[in-house]
């Protein structure tokens, strides 16, 4: 057996069972072992942010890592972008990266680049294999470092010659370290901010997020009266009818200073303490007042769940009193196709155990308080800033979940930087609608050329904020990778074409022109 | 003045006048500095890899750089792949990466990543701005940087506070260093080696390969009988009738081994000895036989055309009496299109002063033999191997030479990688015809599958080396982005297709099934 059949065998043997791929010449005897050895499922993108993508869309909804193929340094450059989102979602991901021949290096040949300089930004873990006999101990680390708490990138280097040297075979299955359980006077600490009558805040995210933790906080707040909230943008966050609401604060600035201005505690669950996502002339970075003191209950590699768990237990909250949403869901909208109607047709039509990835940036700030009494859901967001990161993440959801519906909300620019992942979709078959919002701009950047005091956007700045001139047409970017596809200009040929996209088995795309 | 006032002003001070651009919120000072000053042609991508990639194209024909302005780290980190080109290419770029306020840095905003590091592997230079005080400054060395021979990618990262805090001006033009004179042994030892009477080659790259220089090369090999080879891939090559012909080393390694098998001696101008692509288990790293000596006659920061006509001088060779192509075009060609036939359609119509940009690969294989008796033309091509190049190539071309047709021949694996550029030459009304080998396939990993030794490939092998299953449908993918395009499945009409793009003075797009 080479090295990298002992390395498809290792990875199969840690649980790693998809393989998104991007290869080139260097990695075609691990390609052939992904052939000869039977259990990895291949799916090939057509450009690298969208390999890197998949696997945290993947991640996020398994719960456990993808490995990536990607082909020397530039092909590990072109999915930085969405590993750095991955990165900040903290998400394991099991990155592979084939390189030139040990013995090769030297030359310097034209791809030859510094692969552990592009991977360190993002990677908690970088090895680059010595030999072929290293190969398979250097994956089953790989898996390990993935899966540590919180989540992480691991990044294995390939050089060719030990993919196609001989090893001795594969690593079995290595246990991974588990969270830690919080310490006793982090919970003491919470208890007491809670009780102490000041205004006080639990901050969230992360495995917080989940339908049960979310329960407990719940019963949290019903016996103390704290508010919950989740950071600005979250990995996962369960929600919907019969599950606890929550909060998330808001991205522009002064709506953030205004939601925490009054809280004097604030109790961080995974969370950061919150910050501006962007920097702004006489505006703080920080978004908490002075007086407000900071508490971790567990740091984003903790047990979370235990920590709400012992925190309820102390405060003698009982999950069964969460105060949980109640149905709703409005009527069709009618008219006009704004972000207000597009909003109320997803709220009328989001099915069951649906999986939404959000990059809808301006067009749905409102998307997810009109949904929040829609059947139970899974929502995605962008965690890292990273524009290109939503059709990507719906494409590996999708992989991960294979009987549960995905809705794919993404702005028209953002969507132009991974748009070949809706060629995976048609490819694998995946059950993804996508809802282009085509507002034909960069929206978001019009609003922060003012907020940022750069006065009033002039020809040139305009040029450079809008995607108009000529526009986008998405029918056909979307047909021609293979995705049925459909424009609506008024709400109601929106509610019929996202029926049409939520009843067809596989991908769809509805370019919404706002 | 603010601080990316005083940047945008030294930048047109220093003749850098057009930026390609993606930028975000951290860059809205500079976009609004864009706009109050007059000068600067901005050129917006919607994605990071065609902002890099049409810098690069630009240098490769302006002989100058042009700045790209470019969002945080992911935003780079987009971009690396066409700065690896770039890099390879030796073309001169000045790369403005926005970032975070000074003061924000520490906080770990979402978008905070390692600018630096992720820029180190592509830059030549870095740096990371102060204040605003130090911008222009630090501006006007970026540019001399940029231009310090053979041409270097510098990057300059400019923290949001240092562009809207209060500047001092801008900073006249600086003289870049020239290329150093090649010494005087170097020449001698080359001269020696021409009259040893030993089997001789002199390959050269980078400025060599301009007209006038490979005249003077020319006089040398018909006074010397030396062999004239250009490097596999070569940033731009002027070639066609009138010019003197120059072979370039083969890609595929046994190929190489035969071309350069006989040798004893090989001067270098601006190239490096000769190395193969990749390695090849049982194949050899470096192409050229043990007993062969390398001379070099000229590094790649030298004055090679300095160096030529020294080494004319020393051997009494005259440039006049340089070989020179006959012109030669044949019939148009008719029946089943292939890569024969296409190239034969190229070589019948190629426009008198085309700039080709070519990634076609596999299929181009024997594009620049058939177009050698061609009108005089420029021709460029991938010098890093990374794909998803010659689309942002072509582009930056057209906006550097907009009284020249831009020809961009590229496969349909690459093309997905980048294919957003064909959205900016429509913005821009930019003049190239591109042509997509469509052979949906990776077709040259089914030949590298064979060559790394990797047996047969298997059903799974192929699904990750076909671009099948859907077929892409490149006639709407170029029509979503505003670019007229028709399907071309034989010859003749591939012949009235080709023409009509030529003909036409805007972005036009032909799918050549092949």
């Amino acid at each position: 057996m080479n090295g990298a059949e002992s390395l498809v065998r290792t990875l199969l043997a840690g649980g790693v069972d998809v393989c998104f791929t991007n290869p080139g010449t260097s990695e075609m005897h691990f390609v052939a072992a992904l052939d000869r050895v039977p259990g990895m499922r291949c799916v090939l993108g057509l450009f690298e942010g969208v390999v890197t993508g998949c696997a945290d869309g993947y991640a996020r909804m398994a719960d456990k890592p993808a490995s990536t193929l990607l082909h020397l340094g530039p092909g590990l450059a072109n999915g930085l972008a969405n590993l750095h989102n991955a990165r900040r979602a903290r998400s394991p991901v099991v990155n592979i990266v084939g390189d030139h021949a040990t013995y090769h290096h030297r030359y310097d040949a034209p791809l030859t680049a510094d692969i552990e300089g592009f991977a360190k930004p993002v990677s908690a873990w970088i090895r680059t294999s010595a030999d072929a006999g290293s190969v398979a101990a250097d994956g089953a680390q790989a898996i390990v470092a993935a899966l540590a708490p919180p989540g992480q990138v691991a990044t294995l280097i390939l050089p060719a010659d030990t993919a196609w040297g001989e090893a001795s075979g594969a690593i079995p299955r290595a246990n991974p370290s588990g969270r830690d359980a919080v310490a006793a006077d982090a919970v003491a600490e919470s208890v007491a901010a809670l009780r102490s009558g000041a205004p006080c805040a639990i901050l969230m995210t992360g495995p917080a997020l989940r339908e049960k933790s979310l329960a407990v906080a719940g019963a949290i707040a019903q016996a103390t009266g704290v508010r919950l909230l989740a950071q600005t943008s979250n990995a996962r966050t369960q929600r919907g009818a019969g599950r606890v609401a929550i909060t998330r604060v808001p991205y522009p600035v002064d709506q953030a200073l205004a939601m925490l201005a009054g809280f004097r505690h604030i109790i961080l669950v995974g969370a950061k303490a919150p910050v501006a996502f962007f920097a702004y002339p006489g505006k703080p970075s920080r978004l908490t007042p002075d007086d407000c003191a900071i508490h971790v209950l567990a740091r984003p590699d903790q047990d979370m769940a235990g920590a709400l768990d012992w925190l309820a237990d102390e405060l003698g909250a009982d999950p069964a009193t969460a105060p949980l949403q109640a149905p709703s869901r409005p009527p069709l909208p009618s008219g006009a196709l704004d972000p207000d109607s597009l909003a109320q047709a997803l709220a009328a039509l989001l099915p069951e155990n649906a999986i939404v990835a959000d990059e809808s940036i301006t067009a749905g700030r409102n998307f997810q308080a009109a949904t929040a009494g829609a059947p139970p859901h899974d929502w995605m967001q962008v965690t890292g800033g990273s524009i290109g990161c939503a059709l990507p993440v719906a494409t590996g959801a999708a992989v991960a979940c294979p009987d549960r519906k995905v809705v794919c909300l993404h702005g028209d620019g953002g969507a132009m930087y991974t748009l070949q992942a809706l060629w995976t979709q048609a490819r694998e078959g995946l059950d993804v609608t996508t809802v282009i919002c085509a507002n034909r701009a960069y929206a978001i950047l019009q609003h922060e050329f003012a907020n940022v005091g750069a006065g009033a956007p002039g020809r040139r700045d305009r040029d450079m904020l809008e995607l108009g001139r000529p526009d986008l047409d998405w029918v056909s970017l979307a047909r021609g990778m293979g995705v049925p596809a459909t424009k609506a200009t008024t709400a109601e040929a929106f509610n019929d074409a996202f029926a049409r996209g939520l009843a067809s088995p596989g991908p769809y795309l509805i370019e919404a022109v706002l």
